[in-house]
């Protein structure tokens, strides 16, 4: 008998059919002599609708309320998945963040998860019961108050909960077939990866790839975790996102990843003395907003200007940081661009294989497509470019590294 | 400085333009000097949207996962008030029933009030904050899991905050704009009345009428909290729910009530023994279900029928029970109505006016309207009748007593 965690986008639960059928799938796991745990989204459209609201009130809604606002939704979808499963005769129990456990730190709609305690679900698993738990949320260590852990964060309520219960496989349900080397609505030609290693996998999700979230790769990767993505609407085998392993590593690129929620801020004319980046980086970390990409430019009397990439959709609370920050540093001005979008390419291989950076320049280049920033890694190349040739750099990236071609 | 506890129901908050208004009012209130909480209902149409997706996967779900399900409209509501607020510039925090202390039985879709510890509430209005409260719902005190209180429990919430909290006034803001002699929609020359005592406003809520729920009259009543009902959309004064006075026990009848939401079980050849009452009656208390009228008719050769009126929305689980009951008593069979509706007067001059009853029964026979069922209490008469007739009769019956003519 083994410990299954099964996590439900929003997509798989977006009608009561579809709840019904993901009641289905669930009881014939129990039937097949697995505990089961399950973790689920916010019926589909459901976040977007509540996010919607809050911001017909207000252009920066308080992030504490946000949490509360959001968290709703999965609460309802986790009720409705237990009365469904009753329906089947499956006994099963709903559980909020809170009553699964998860202890969180204090930062509002992106919370960190500090610790599960899951004796609540354990119980239930013993009773035979299955666990029906309201991904996404937890609550403040301190505050006791609502947290969530940010868009996708119910991947990571799932893979840690996994972790937590020391489960045997981590499932990720959506309406994805599993993880493909582009993006198929992009590129027709993208193949479905059989296997992809947590590095990887964490590059990709990083650079925009929207199958899992980057915190439950992290954590799957730490407790080593086997997460099989997969189709919640077909018995297809999905991918399966564990340990590199010698095959993959003979692979350059594994995939081609882009992420259209960025934009970039330049503050032009900052003094370039020891300690401005400090001043400059630490009030928007303070913000809780996360920075891609810097680059400083070469100084020039004494002034420089430094470019940063953010999230699109924190662009306004950015602004607001950056607004007091030019003034407090002595920088002129600052300038904004929401009309960027990164591209990058991911793959283990990259280690032993030089030269990987230079085709994809090569590539956007053959296309006429400028770079406005790069970034590296290992194990990933990243360019930031125009928002509106991003479909084009994808498709010409993808066949750069022959993607279509299986062991490519 | 008074502290005022504000009540928002659903279709004062049923779009965001409609919170924003709510959340002007508010912050009039506090403008005048006062301390405000807030408690606030699901957006309109939410709880209904709700219960429909659950009915859609089940008959009869399970009442703990009913009340998860159902908590979280009033949770997104009280997230956005608060919101709302904010954006007007005034400190505002939101708390989930757990968060504002409200401590109930394990009674799921029904619970009771047991305590209420409401120190986050008053530390929030230490700082000056307005708190805003998301009605409806608390935790089992041995569970911890949400339960909720039950159609209109946000007037309950708020009641008893203004209890525990002795604030000077609770206001209860609907899309009406008071207490009416009848229903307006159903008798156009119906009055606002602009007092009602407490014993009537409990028996117009027992009898049907939709303002309050009943319990938040008996906790305002307990600790005689005025209750002033009124209207979000106007400026205009609406009813005070009050103790009884001189002038209202010169009113005979202060107004009718229906209720469609009836339904009729009658139990046939019931043994007519000792402990039979009992034996049919235990079943359905446990499972939660409230018997409103009873009647046994005279019994013979041994054998009675009782009949009983149970809210509609509850027939199918009565039924689930009954049929159990009536195998284990040998009674012979059991037959359901639910094409009744009840409608009653109220009014605490009738303990000094006899022959109120006999003007109920002949202003409804001379419309040809047959009773069914009746029931008394000191200050109100009961008729079940046909539903077909309800309108008929609520028109005949205000026209009996006169409630068009002030002071009648």
């Amino acid at each position: 008998m083994a410990l299954v965690v099964q996590k439900y986008g929003g997509t798989s639960v977006g009608t009561t059919e579809k709840i019904k059928n993901v009641a289905r799938r669930v009881a014939r796991t129990k039937d097949a002599g697995n505990d089961v745990v399950v973790v689920i989204s916010a019926m589909a459209g459901e976040t977007d609708r509540l996010i919607g609201l809050a911001h017909e009130l207000s252009e920066l809604p308080d992030e504490r309320e946000m949490d509360l606002l959001l968290s709703s939704g999965e609460r309802a979808s986790a009720a409705l998945l237990a009365i469904a499963l009753r329906e089947l005769g499956y006994p099963a129990r709903s559980f909020t963040g809170r009553q699964a456990g998860f202890i969180t730190d204090g930062a509002h709609t992106k919370a960190r998860i500090k610790k599960i305690e899951a004796k609540n679900v354990l119980d239930a698993l013993k009773e035979g019961m299955i666990a029906v738990v309201a991904g996404f949320q937890g609550v403040d260590e301190l505050s006791h108050d609502v947290t969530t852990l940010g868009r996708g964060g119910s991947d990571t309520t799932a893979v840690a909960l996994a972790a937590g219960l020391n489960a045997d496989v981590c499932e990720i349900y959506t309406d994805v077939t599993g993880v493909f080397t582009a993006d198929p609505r992009i590129v027709p030609e993208a193949r479905k990866l059989k296997a992809v290693s947590f590095e990887e996998m964490l590059e990709m999700a990083s650079a925009g790839a929207k199958v899992l979230q980057v915190r439950s790769v992290e954590i799957g990767m730490k407790y080593n975790i086997p997460i099989h993505v997969r189709s919640t609407f077909s018995e297809e085998e999905g991918t399966m996102v564990v340990p590199a392993n010698k095959d993959m590593e003979d692979v350059v690129v594994s995939g081609v990843t882009y992420d259209k929620n960025q934009a970039k801020i330049t503050v032009v004319g900052v003094p370039d003395r020891p300690g401005i980046a400090k001043a400059l980086f630490d009030p928007i970390a303070e913000a809780n907003i996360n920075v891609d990409m810097i680059i400083q430019n070469v100084s020039q009397d004494g002034l420089t200007d430094i470019s940063f990439t953010v999230a699109r959709t924190e662009l306004p609370k950015a602004i607001k940081v950056i607004e007091n920050v030019v003034k407090e540093i002595g920088a002129q001005k600052f300038i904004t661009d929401d009309t960027i979008a990164k591209v990058s390419i991911v793959g283990v291989g990259m280690r032993s294989h030089p030269g990987v950076a230079a085709t994809m320049f090569d590539a956007l280049a053959d296309e006429g497509i400028n770079i406005i920033m790069i970034s590296t890694s290992e194990i990933k190349v990243s360019c930031v470019i125009e928002d509106k040739y991003l479909e084009l750099a994808v498709r010409a990236l993808h066949r750069a590294f022959e993607l279509d071609k299986e062991g490519s």
